[in-house]
């Protein structure tokens, strides 16, 4: 049998575009002379579709797309995801289907059974889990087909959905099958590897995964489908980050072959180079799926602004990236010189605006109220607010989207100001630590100078009043870093985190920070998630709560 | 036996305050002779707690608030809501669950079943569903127990949970009793009144239930718990958005008595009575619950700021609301002079800020790259956020928070400014169409004219260019509400809603815009919800997708 891996991208909610996609590659794998072609997870709509799944207008507009599909389907089978309506009254509306097509007939329905329901994914508020499980019967062979969680046996499942694996296998399956949409997270790469090999070796069967690539806001889907053998050896890794189909034949003897090169990763990429690639993708996926074109962004002559307007040029070309400069009276003239350095480097356009007498006018109007009350917060917020005011006038003249530079360590602490340095349509940096923002420059410049060396090796400032520094208010960032990590992605308690080493004092503080500015983050743009544990939809707390600590 | 129901306002993770309020709502129910005390789900914590239950630190401190009021519990005895570890190691890792506690010792343990998992609820992202379930014997009669949802037959619960009615009943209970944490909606009262009436009639069992009162962020908890007799009348309606303890006696023949006068509400109160009520209490505990005293919002003359300026003066007192008159060019004078006669009225402080200077120093900055381009959304947008800059850095100086004005026909069409109008710490009216905020006006002013008719009755305008009028860019009000009612609230099609009567070209325009503004809705402040669908929590849509309209 000859199966094709279609490793896509899709758009949500975007019919015409994810069907027709669908349907070339099925006459492409045919004409290849492929058996059987295998889209990813609810390849249909696109994933994660949220709240359209509530909208009737949309389920019938996948089934619509389905028969579409089916009717190209011919002389060869193919499998797709998509919401079905659940057929029983009573329960959730949906489920999360697979449809098994050949001969441009729907041949055979799988529907999920487990259900993501933590972090970023909230299946359980959609899709009824399945209780029934069937082989599908295909040239001979007997195909155990599952969605993705379903092969996560050792994720918290609940207790009462059976494993659809342990039914499946009385029923002797011959190779499993397994469509995904498994978001990118910097080690996650390794964890699907090592979950899925366990699964073809516990059941001792070849296992076809095919995931979703493509970013859809926040969510990054790295691709990555991989092939195993019955031991739970790797037989193939398809690429990362890009789209690919790639062909297999699987024999009688349960033996996997394929004619192109295999590209496995001969070592596992560094979590920089990852973030790297995650990260253009996740630019230039917001940027087109929303039908824009150009980016702006506020360059301060510090690192952070710096690696995101790199990013952007890479992401977009530089000639789609405008590069502000918006010079305080605190601004210091280094600052000015990098910016422009770095504008040289990368051959983007930009543009100079002063803020010092949209900043007087401010003051001057608010006089009578702060007359003879020291500068403090107010006016350096005045400052960040007005380099906001001068960007989004020129997104609203223009049509450019804003590039959000906050990066995570300052999105933890708060250490940004909301409606000012805060804004934007998408979060660059927001789930990369700063630590990491250097990391990622030095990676950004392996081969030549693009991010100016002064703008990586000066000490990070605000510059929001004279002479200031991050180092003045917060911890050293290699601290502070991990300090975050321990109570944000493994949700330690300051007592635990002071056991590992770190200075209570310090620790209690950076926590009592994260705590105080969860209203920041709040209205914040979605952020483009790389890690196991983003801020944003994946990291749901109260506003109104009293804090531990 | 002598139960009490307390029906109390909890904050959410404040151990000590949730602590000490049940423990003396224990002492009195015991002075007053009670047999048992009923606290609300989740009390022990306060609901919704989110993501602070992924903290082991959090779960522990619920034990332990659970273990001290065990020990003040002698004598009597009591029911709280706490979320504990699911003792399985495999399945989700919490439970959500009742404590029995008598004479000091936890008696008998209870979990939730049915786990709201749609709109504003995500009970699936921690809990693990109870599979079985026992009556508790207590005075010679049999308890059945359950928790808000469990109750909740007709709505959409997953097929493969049992209903724990169903296995109750096997045991013969003489008595149900239903915890709850069940947030307000204009139209859940009666809902609310129905499912539980039939609950009591169908099993033939009197019914106690206790909901949760008091605002956390944007979810309103009304209170108005209630009493059923085994025929499923209503015996006994605690009042709404107050915190109450109540007693009845249940004697061995299935009737209850009790000593206080009835406040079941003769009528039922009009759906902008209780919004306005809801709207207070949410005001009222979002500043409390978070620490703060003032409130701060731009007075504009029109209804909506009018109104928020009027709830919050009777929230948090007029002497702790900071209305600023922010003028631009474009404002009328009848404009200014309708916000003077409602500070005058309302007897709040006031402050005029003309934000003229401000907006032409940014367009003088931006002279150099908008030169010769005609006045547009760019020059509006300054206005606004110019406004946002001052109210902002004056709550950075003075500790006000600012109040957002949005209604939600405005929010749903993107008919404001992000980073401009559309910020605030918390949006009071984000979940009130235009036509409620007039009606809400009219409400205010049943007694006296405190909102200047003028701003009633004139046609509403942004003012952000000379003549502007909101009807030249959207339908009259009363057309625009329906369609964006059918469509978020009811998920209707463009096709079903031009079906019911509406101009299709209308339709159309009104759903392109909702689907536009994703991203701006996606930046705003939490949104006090008085709707069975408001956005924010409960209304969870991709920003990037190709929408349906």
């Amino acid at each position: 049998m000859k199966i094709a891996l279609a490793q896509l991208n899709y758009h949500i909610g975007n019919f015409e575009s994810n069907t027709n996609k669908i349907i070339a590659h099925i006459h492409e794998a045919k004409e290849k002379g492929a058996d059987l072609v295998v889209f990813s997870e609810l390849c249909v709509c696109g994933y994660p579709a949220r709240d359209f799944l509530e909208f009737r207008e949309f389920i019938n507009l996948c089934e619509e797309a389905a028969n579409k599909i089916a009717e190209e389907c011919v002389g060869i089978a193919c499998i797709i995801g998509l919401p079905t309506p659940n057929n029983n009254p009573e329960g959730k509306d949906l489920n999360n289907s697979a449809y098994f097509i050949e001969d441009g007939k729907v041949k055979a329905i799988v529907n999920k059974a487990l259900l993501p329901n933590y972090d970023v994914f909230d299946e359980y508020r959609y899709f009824e889990p399945s209780t029934s499980f069937n082989c599908i019967n295909f040239k001979g062979k007997r195909i155990a087909l599952t969605i993705c969680e379903d092969l996560w046996n050792t994720i918290e499942n609940p207790l009462y959905i059976t494993r659809p694996m342990d039914v499946l296998m009385k029923q002797n399956p011959d190779v499993m099958i397994n469509i995904a949409a498994s978001p990118f997270a910097y080690n996650h790469d390794e964890e699907r590897i090592d979950i899925l090999s366990d699964n073809a070796s516990r059941y001792n069967l070849p296992l076809f995964y095919v995931n979703h690539v493509g970013a859809q806001t926040e969510l990054i889907f790295d691709g990555g489908s991989l092939v195993f053998d019955n031991q739970g050896k790797l037989a193939d890794e398809m690429p990362y980050f890009v789209e690919r189909m790639a062909y297999y034949t699987l024999d009688d003897n349960a033996q996997i072959s394929f004619d192109h090169t295999s590209t496995i990763k001969p070592g596992r990429e560094s979590n920089i180079e990852q973030i790297h690639q995650g990260l253009i993708l996740g630019i230039r996926d917001y940027f087109y799926k929303s039908g824009f074109k150009q980016a702006i962004l506020g360059l301060s002559g510090g690192i952070d602004s710096a690696v995101v307007c790199a990013l952007a040029a890479e992401a977009l070309g530089a000639e789609n990236v405008m590069a502000v400069l918006l010079p305080s009276k605190f601004s210091s003239d280094h600052s000015i010189k990098d910016a422009e350095d770095l504008v040289t480097n990368l051959g983007c356009m930009s543009q100079t605006v002063a803020i010092a007498k949209i900043t007087d006018a401010v003051e001057e109007q608010l006089h009578p109220q702060f007359e003879n009350l020291p500068f403090n917060i107010a006016e350096e917020n005045i400052q960040s607010r007005s380099r906001a005011v001068v960007l989004m006038a020129m997104c609203n003249k223009f049509g450019y989207i804003l590039l959000n530079t906050s990066n995570k360590s300052e999105a933890a602490v708060g250490y940004g100001t909301l409606y000012g340095d805060m804004c934007g349509g998408i979060s660059v940096l927001g789930d990369v630590y700063k630590t990491q923002v250097f990391e990622l420059a030095r990676h950004i410049n392996k081969d030549k100078e693009i991010i100016p060396i002064n703008s990586i090796i000066k000490p990070p400032s605000a510059e929001l009043r004279p002479g200031q520094k991050d180092s003045d208010s917060l911890p050293e960032y290699d601290i502070l870093d991990k300090i975050i990590e321990e109570y944000v992605e493994h949700r330690c308690s300051s007592a635990e985190i002071v056991k590992l080493g770190y200075d209570a004092p310090t620790v209690q503080r950076v926590i009592r920070l994260i705590n105080l500015a969860e209203h920041k983050r709040y209205q914040t743009p979605p952020i483009l998630r790389v890690s196991p544990k983003a801020f944003g939809m994946g990291r749901r707390m109260p506003i109104v709560g009293k804090y531990l600590s």
